[in-house]
């Protein structure tokens, strides 16, 4: 927690908070933090600045916080990923919120388990959980848009072609002949398939809605590594 | 598994291995191989190709091998961890090998707990099995050599300047002024600290032994996160 991210709800004043739960067990175990210690803050979707702990107990910690520093920009990056099984989708989903993705797409794909739909980490409350410790380990406060679309076709044929107008677009496919670009300035989209990848098909019906295959090199990378990879890659002049 | 790695101690001619464990496993889980089926193999340090399953039992399954494909570049970096934590360190060191980083120097720092050095994720066994996972999931066959350093100071000053003779050399410090390079295609080692990074000290003592300090950008990424994208954003060209 490299930032204490506020909500609406834990304030008391526009310059006062209350924290409990998980912030307030960091403040303890980790941190260490007493009585007129500062730490870093930020509202959800607003500035970050400075909290002082004013007043702490086993139950809650009270802050006064200055908030006057603006985030860091977001990546300006659709990122669209064949929903991942669901021991890795909690990592990814922090790592995303971690490189500045603010706009994610869980779609279904042929090699998707039916299973993974299931997993409980796409509650909308653990969705907040996730995105919002990405968000901290980056000292971020621009809360990522998360949306489920479990049917391939019709997201693909009525939904991508309005998402992609005015970016370049991607879908990441071993073995095709263009290697995926760099140093991108300006919006883009990326589809990343499952384990496996997305089959030939899928990747056609991609291509049709304006993507274009791009390989990532030899090597055959986690849904977990080629997000970092890619997004580097692809905006290494932003980062 | 997208290529079952060999040993030396799994052939019985020179186009015969028999496997057991967790790769004969793999087959009949994951794979529900069958005999007469293929299946990408790769001799440990030498050439990939295919492997025809002749025989398989519960126990064992015996295959005809034909090796003839050489396995990716490896990237040639000299990769310089603070020792991370436990839970984060299998990852790193799956992902590091597939990569393709072949040269892994695990050290001490301020900030690395004295308790990290003691996992067995750090015996001769576990580094073995983890770098054949990150090689399996790459399609790769060079095996990474690992290097264990507890003293910084010793290392910094006594093997360092060696190590880095030749290469550019860099220290991954958030805050500092210059951003992490692009498109390298030459050797380079990368160094990259602890949770809360190398202490100012440290960090003098990376620089004069020839790291040039760079950032990347304004987000804090978690270790596991740091070395793909450092990885991605120093090699571009080579991935």
């Amino acid at each position: 927690m490299n930032l204490a991210l506020l909500f609406d709800e834990d304030f008391t004043a526009p310059d006062r908070v209350i924290l409990s739960g998980r912030r307030l067990q960091h403040l303890h175990t980790v941190l260490k933090a007493s009585t007129g210690e500062t730490i870093t803050v930020g509202r959800v979707n607003g500035d970050m600045g400075r909290g002082r702990l004013v007043r702490m107990t086993e139950s809650e910690a009270e802050l006064e916080v200055t908030l006057n520093t603006p985030p860091p920009a977001p990546l300006p990056l659709t990122l669209i990923l064949a929903m991942p099984r669901p021991k890795m989708f909690r990592r990814v989903l922090q790592t995303s919120a971690t490189l500045g993705v603010k706009d994610i797409w869980l779609i279904n794909s042929y090699k998707v388990e039916k299973s993974f739909w299931q997993t409980p980490w796409l509650s909308d409350d653990n969705l907040l959980e996730n995105l919002t410790l990405g968000l901290e380990q980056a000292r971020d406060t621009i809360m990522p848009a998360v949306h489920i679309r479990k049917r391939f076709k019709p997201f693909v044929e009525d939904e991508l072609p309005a998402l992609l107008a005015g970016k370049q677009a991607f879908v990441a496919h071993p073995g095709t002949a263009t290697p995926c670009p760099t140093h991108l300035n300006a919006a883009a989209a990326l589809c990343i398939g499952p384990e496996g990848g997305f089959i030939p098909y899928e990747v056609e019906k991609l291509q049709e809605a304006g993507c274009q295959a791009v390989h990532l090199g030899a090597r055959i990378l986690r849904v977990e590594t080629a997000v970092p990879v890619l997004v580097s890659r692809l905006f290494d002049a932003s980062l």
